[in-house]
């Protein structure tokens, strides 16, 4: 299985292994132009007591570490969840040629909602963006992660 | 010498001692409700091959790992340039109590300008903000740096 599907597919995996930890199960993976995957991370903002661990951050910033560039010209990033506005300007900064998300955030997003980071000419690289990739099985882990914290149950496995 | 001037002045710093390392010349400090420096950084996007590792971002992590908690609550960030939405996102996750920087960045910004990241409903703690302290020295240091560029000198020491 090749294409943006098994990509969304293995961003998922990371979500899931994010709920697994006690992390919002969030997961990212960056793709390079021959289709190959470069980087993958799910959120760790807990485990790692970093703000900015958010999964996009920390595949960015393997990935980049990876080529040794802080730019990745021509690659793709597939995330389960919209993006905050702090990981839209990194995508932008690392001029990330496509994203691809799932779930819509009205609560935190800054793509196609409030800060609308791409938007504004402040942006000097905006991504092709492609949403509601997966965005049930997004969903799904998100709403079951929060009623499981609502609940004082578990976090989902 | 105590209070904001003096930790602008430590923020400065570290923009200058960015510029003397070839990176654009942007400093941050982080303060504890105490008033002591808990972590200061600069810029280091090139050295580190990392898009988000501007000032505030590193700043923000460091002082994050040294408190063990990805939240600030009651410290101050001091940055010599007006944060992009990256790091603007990163000051309201980490609950930074206020916000204060010098110079403004029309061309970059998301604080005062463009993605206005603490203006939306998305963004669920805005830090009070303070603009304009230091910011003459502030814009002289980025006006010797990218004019050194241009002319393909050396970086402003």
């Amino acid at each position: 299985m090749t294409g943006f599907r098994s990509h969304m597919d293995a961003a998922l995996a990371e979500a899931r292994a994010a709920g697994a930890r006690g992390e919002v199960p969030v997961g990212a993976v960056v793709v390079s132009p021959e289709g190959r995957v470069v980087a993958a991370a799910g959120n760790r903002t807990r485990e790692m007591a970093d703000p900015t661990a958010h999964a996009e951050i920390l595949a960015l910033r393997a990935a980049c570490a990876a080529l040794g560039s802080e730019r990745l010209p021509g690659h793709d990033l597939y995330v389960t969840l919209e993006p905050c506005p702090m990981c839209a300007a990194a995508i932008g900064f690392a001029r990330i040629a496509r994203l691809y998300y799932g779930a819509a955030d009205p609560k935190s997003g800054g793509v196609a909602q409030g800060a609308r980071v791409f938007a504004h000419p402040q942006c000097h690289h905006a991504p092709e963006v492609y949403d509601g990739i997966g965005a049930r099985e997004s969903e799904r882990l998100l709403r079951e992660f929060f009623a499981g914290r609502r609940g004082g149950g578990a976090a989902p496995s």
